[in-house]
């Protein structure tokens, strides 16, 4: 009789529970013995992986998949090769696990220690893009966690082949490949199932569009970190150096436009707006950016098209800007506090005060004086590599790696001690 | 027309924000300063407090409440005097806002601290105590968060007075009272509508029965901190100094049988089972504790009840416990894994080797060694005051207060860097 697939999920759980606590026995050399082992062997059987990649890639251009995505998806010995190296970044940051972040002598004589521990089993939604498949296993190693892989139906193939290759690596240094559970189901069903296996698993991450993202917030009843939607705004202030400002924008509007910490909206100080738009006419002409302006903006840009409520609260993740005057820093930061996903927001301006009031009315993960909000990222922060970028308030915020995918443990140890 | 129950719970969560918002440039002694006027006007107004306590202790009565149930909400001014004196042990301890935990200077030369910042609007659902109710401002206080309050039925005209004698002395010292919503509808329809409030309530703190705490965790999409349910045991090992073991059963099972840190299950080794049942005979008699056992167990108590899978799974918080011989650490931890819903964990042993492991292995957040159960509480912990015991891994385990209802907030400051 065949299994259903919540039973076979749940079977690779239980697995991923089972490896996770004989790894908790292990070394932290131990663990990152796994890390360079599935380094070595994607480099040396990474011809298995273009092939399976060439599947998927057929796949993607029968079902007519953008070039965007496509791009996304394919692997070739040098994207391999690059996918080893940046999982080997972590062999070299200290570990996570073990770590005595609090000790005290309680009253009665006790010793306390809080230590931190691995998770257990993490889960992970995420979608075409396979080198998730290994930075996710590295960190999960790295954090001393099992993990659960539901990834997207484009990569299919790619995946499959990657988590192999990646067991087959642990194999050879004693390490159970029980660790990565990989679900090979990718109907909306497995997803359903995973956000449900609260006890199963300990925490659940997805990566990817907000509509996954907000179907795992409406779901899910494991404990979640919310990721990645990025509704990301420029605050052009009156006492803003105007060159730098156009640098930034264009910056966080053009390099990767599809990406989460792009820019969504551009807030300018009425009193620069004169000296601003020329540089904005010349980034969008550059381009190709859509504007969507307000009055002041369409009076400039006869040819733009009007902002409504819908490109304020929503991100573009193309080669588009909603674009507002404002009166001053109250009437941005009050429509960033309406608007924003909580992810980047930038101020530029040479006015102390202005920064100062701007970083501390800004609710969001990262805030940004006079730099650009395309550095919101795992490396760039110093973390090696990124789980995702989280945009919730609880647990972590901002980009996370595996310092961050750890909890703690209190130890009270006594001579017999009962309260009175 | 009148408003939907929703619509007014949005309007107080909505209050609560801009509240808080204000809150956020004010200073920790001003927001000291209100834990303060809280503490002086419950000392000052108590009758008004107690005539409203009076109401609830005889709808109490009429409705059949337990003597215990009773006794949580009964008040009188030497309570009302401990519940003030309680959150002033906040004042004295440092500020958990505006800490700077992480800093570095980037690759690009920006500068990068991580603060920590408010949650903003903390829910909270709970249950008969109505100290609870000021605890729970009082920590919100102290982390700069606003509060909405959905406490119990039973306790409705005693939290309101709290929450009237509250918010007067909030004005009394500038702060806004608005950073207090009192939600007055204690039907099922306000729980499901706080827990349903994503993007207006920053994290929900379930904080009563497993049921009202397994209806949070299954309808919430708000971010939650799961507390409390503590099915806890006491693992008596070869090694252990029996007199001691049974000084922590007696302390753990009959002090407050019916708290969550309170003991559910007894596994003794079967070394120690000959010395341990008369220790443990005289205690249930002593107490009245009902002894659900293994058959090991049954044949020195003829009298007991033969344990079920139920009253392993479940917490009894009564004079009530589970009794079962084991081989080994082994197996205890192997039992706990299986049954604990991961609050405190005890071992007793005089075997340092025993004692590593069962730390090691146990998935709690709270291990003891030697010591009893019942120290699982903020207090206790150095925590001053507590906000709830969390059984989940993700944001904080075990007791939590004020320096846990914060997040962060990355600040970056730059010269006009920008990603190449």
């Amino acid at each position: 009789m065949e299994r259903s697939l919540r039973d076979r999920i749940i079977a690779l759980a239980e697995e991923a529970r089972r490896a996770q606590r004989a790894l908790s026995a292990k070394s932290h050399g131990e663990r990152m013995a796994g890390i360079e082992a599935i380094g070595d062997k994607l480099r040396e059987k990474w011809p298995q992986v273009v092939a399976a990649n060439e599947l998927d890639m057929e796949a993607g251009r029968a079902l007519g998949l953008s070039e965007a995505l496509l791009d996304r998806l394919y692997l070739d010995r040098e994207r391999i090769e690059a996918i080893a190296g940046a999982s080997e970044v972590l062999l070299h940051q200290p570990d996570p696990v073990g770590q005595v972040v609090e000790g005290s002598t309680l009253e009665e004589g006790m010793g306390l220690l809080k230590k931190t521990v691995p998770m257990g089993v993490l889960g992970m939604i995420y979608e075409a893009r396979p080198n998730v498949t290994v930075d996710a296993v590295a960190l999960a190693l790295k954090s001393g966690n099992g993990i659960l892989l539901r990834g997207g139906k484009e990569a299919l193939n790619s995946n499959r082949a990657l988590v192999a290759l990646m067991k087959e690596a642990l194999t050879e240094v004693d390490l159970d490949p029980g660790l990565i559970g990989f679900i090979d189901d990718t109907t909306h069903d497995s997803s359903n199932i995973l956000m449900g296996l609260k006890g199963h698993v300990d925490v659940l991450i997805p990566r990817g569009s907000g509509r996954l993202i907000s179907a795992v917030t409406q779901n899910a009843t494991v404990p979640t970190i919310e990721t990645g939607v990025g509704n990301c705004h420029l605050y052009v202030d009156a006492k803003a150096d105007v060159d730098m400002a156009a640098a930034i924008f264009e910056n966080g509007k053009t390099q990767r436009p599809g990406v989460c910490n792009a820019l969504e909206t551009l807030l300018i100080h009425r009193e620069v707006a004169g000296d601003f738009f020329p540089k904005l006419r010349e980034i969008a002409e550059a381009h190709g950016v859509v504007i969507h302006g307000d009055s002041a903006t369409l009076a400039e840009f006869p040819q733009a098209k009007p902002v409504t409520e819908e490109d304020f609260a929503n991100e573009f993740l193309d080669y588009a800007i909603a674009v507002k005057v404002v009166d001053g820093l109250d009437e941005a930061v009050e429509h960033i506090g309406r608007y924003s996903s909580g992810h980047s927001e930038v101020i530029v301006t040479e006015d102390i005060a202005a920064a100062e009031e701007f970083t501390q009315r800004v609710d969001a993960a990262v805030v940004y004086v006079n730099a650009s909000s395309r550095f919101t990222d795992g490396g760039c922060f110093g973390y090696g590599m990124e789980m995702g970028i989280s945009t919730q308030k609880l647990h972590v915020r901002g980009p996370f790696g595996a310092q961050h995918l750890v909890t703690t443990k209190y130890i009270v140890t006594g001579r017999g001690q009962i309260r009175s």
